[in-house]
């Protein structure tokens, strides 16, 4: 209503006028003016975890020549820095391969691998080459929910196709397509968007076999669309596997090349003020936002870059890695004992095998949302959580969940998590 | 013509079926096909120049202690590091006024500076929050010609406003605005954007009562447009000044504060490997431009603004800048020897104060186009420069000027722009 009082006056664009706050500005704003707060809400890394030592090691030896050090503080190319599109295509296929059955596999290119600011501007600049104003994405029923805020802002339709343990609900997903495709409403659809690994936020990794499937599902509905249906696979939380085991990526499935976008990224598992993800991307997609990169910003800060091959050439990445999972886990098993001790019995929750959260579902008439009494009782009692809601699609054609959270041990040290799950556990026995 | 052909079968978005091929990008991959090509055409800082053992002091000490690097490597804010914020303001504000008669000014604030991916992402990101497709913005004839990509991948027009030799034709920019006017096309414009301080490609400073009447014509026109127009004043180059006086900034115009978007680098003046940017923005943009900032990455890369951080605070960035002053300066006048020996006497150039660029003119019927005998000869022989064509905006008003040369000394080695101008100007002559 804001927006369109202000139309008249304001000379902002569209999407200017059209734009929310984000509820994670929201969030960390509420952890200011609560300064006892515990929050269990930030998707943050672990503090202590952050490899000082490691980076201090590889920038001395990186800015110890003249020339060497020259490169990483000269611009790079706007694709980004050759070896380290190299390293990313390479690990991903033995990543892919190693724990697969030996077959033959498409190769991964650096030519169509591109570095950015984190995987975040990946995805904004996929959906800049796809989707215009009114287009449809399917996405994960909860999802990502800043990938919800780059849909608002660009007037993007989002339908949530609902999760089960292993993946997407393949039969949901049939049948929202058969539904767009009755409304007339197919040609409107770009892409599936899917949080593959330890999925963010519910920790759900998907079967390399769903993906397969759900690629057969969209070919079929290609013809109706009058244009390629892609899938977006976004696996940021991959590396952060502590137990289970690794699916084999969308990129890996035989015949689908040109219909998989992967993206990842290298802050969260190595350092997350070193902001460097990556997409492989088919062709015409990855020259279309090659061109919008440069646009953006020319290419990714060829400093980080710099920092990131050393570091994986170095085996201090896998390194740190190994540690890292080590601690996540611990972290996660400190919140798994809490949440035992302090969660009433009616609260359902599984454990992660990675990743950064906890997801747990309440009865469906116990609210979790911002304006629910639970929230705020929290929020008064000092313990902050990400309610499930903001990871839900404005759907039309469902209501919005609204009895979830999203609660991260990334962040927290463990005394807090400890002491904040039982202050949450206090508040959902009051409930 | 290809585009919509595309159309049909194509999921690309119509940004992404438009979006052109960066010339910039077609430039660097002449230097690849020819690998003996000297290249007068990038905007390349110079190599040995760059600060790689105050980089490595800086990020020893930064790295030192766990919890500064922690710190460091950790997600920051949106908005930017605090301490960037607030020294970007302060130094700004006193770079305005020292070099003015001191009176009342506005206070730059600290919380209205948006620290990014270069200034780059900056203007990308205000041309998303202020302008829709098929809007206008005023630009100086000659322009940035990166800006004049990211309209055209936007669908924005650009008309041109002639550059006199202190700063834009105001009168033509009255003219300009009275014909929009008329014409009923003035709801389009949103903004006029202007490179102030030596400029890119011409190496031209506008003086600040420029700035002002500037503003004050903008202002006299909003009633007929419906909205505010705005100034966006880009200082890229302004640090890079070796000789003549700086100017102060539009955002020291007395009661246009609400008008005015400051933005520029730290890249180009420490370091193009570490992409530091910022701008300085009233509200309702900065609230805006901060929140797509959000959805486009978060927040600028922390170490980065902590690498910054402490080459200001330890004077380290202004001893680094004498330096490159210095470089530059020597760098010009080589440039200027070699071209008073080798270029003929009907091209004319202006020497520059700063930056990084000669502007160089030839008669008008002398073309210096991509598709020009003058480009491909030069080319053929191992030179290359940023043809003047590149530089205009498609203005259906003018023809565009194709007589015109920017010619770098920035990347180069001494030898090599010596060399390179002299077969310039051996090219020249045959024409």
């Amino acid at each position: 209503m804001k927006a369109s009082k202000a139309k008249s006056t304001s000379a902002l664009s569209a999407l200017g006028r059209r734009i929310e706050e984000p509820p994670i500005s929201w969030l960390m704003k509420q952890t200011l003016d609560h300064p006892h707060v515990i929050s269990l809400a930030a998707g943050f890394t672990d503090n202590a975890s952050l490899p000082v030592r490691e980076t201090r090691m590889i920038l001395r030896e990186l800015l110890a020549e003249a020339e060497a050090g020259q490169a990483a503080l000269q611009y790079g190319a706007a694709a980004g820095e050759p070896t380290l599109r190299r390293f990313t295509a390479q690990d991903l296929q033995i990543f892919d391969t190693d724990r697969s059955v030996r077959r033959h596999m498409p190769p991964y290119l650096p030519e169509n691998t591109l570095i950015t600011h984190g995987s975040q501007q990946l995805l904004y600049m996929v959906t800049e080459a796809l989707c215009d104003e009114g287009d449809i994405v399917l996405v994960e029923d909860p999802t990502y929910f800043v990938y919800l805020g780059i849909a608002q802002s660009r007037a993007i339709e989002c339908r949530g196709v609902p999760l089960l343990d292993d993946g997407l609900d393949l039969e949901a997903l049939d049948r929202k397509l058969a539904a767009l495709k009755r409304s007339g409403d197919l040609r409107r659809v770009k892409m599936l968007y899917l949080v593959t690994y330890l999925q963010n936020p519910t920790g759900i990794t998907t079967r390399f076999e769903k993906k397969v499937a759900a690629l057969e599902l969209l070919r079929r509905y290609e013809r109706h669309a009058g244009h390629p249906l892609y899938l977006v696979e976004d696996g940021a939380y991959r590396e952060l596997r502590f137990a289970g085991r690794d699916e084999r990526s969308a990129l890996a499935a035989k015949g689908f090349g040109e219909r998989v976008i992967y993206t990842s990224t290298y802050s969260k598992p190595f350092a997350t003020g070193i902001r460097v993800g990556f997409g492989i991307l088919p062709e015409p997609l990855f020259t279309r936002v090659l061109r919008i990169k440069g646009n953006h910003d020319f290419g990714t800060a060829n400093l980080l870059q710099q920092i990131l091959v050393r570091a994986i050439a170095s085996s201090r990445y896998e390194m740190h890695l190994a540690d890292l999972h080590v601690r996540y886990a611990a972290k996660a098993a400190v919140m798994k004992r809490a949440m035992r001790e302090h969660f009433p019995d009616w609260v359902q929750w599984r454990e992660p095998e990675g990743g950064l959260y906890y997801w747990a579902r309440l009865p469906q008439r116990c609210k979790s949302g911002l304006k629910s009494k639970l929230f705020k009782t929290a929020l008064a009692q000092d313990v902050l959580y990400v309610p499930g809601e903001l990871c839900y699609a404005d759907d039309p054609t469902r209501p919005k969940p609204n009895h979830e959270m999203r609660i991260s041990f990334g962040g927290a040290s463990l005394e807090d998590i400890a002491e904040g799950i039982a202050q949450l556990g206090r508040v959902l026995k009051a409930c």
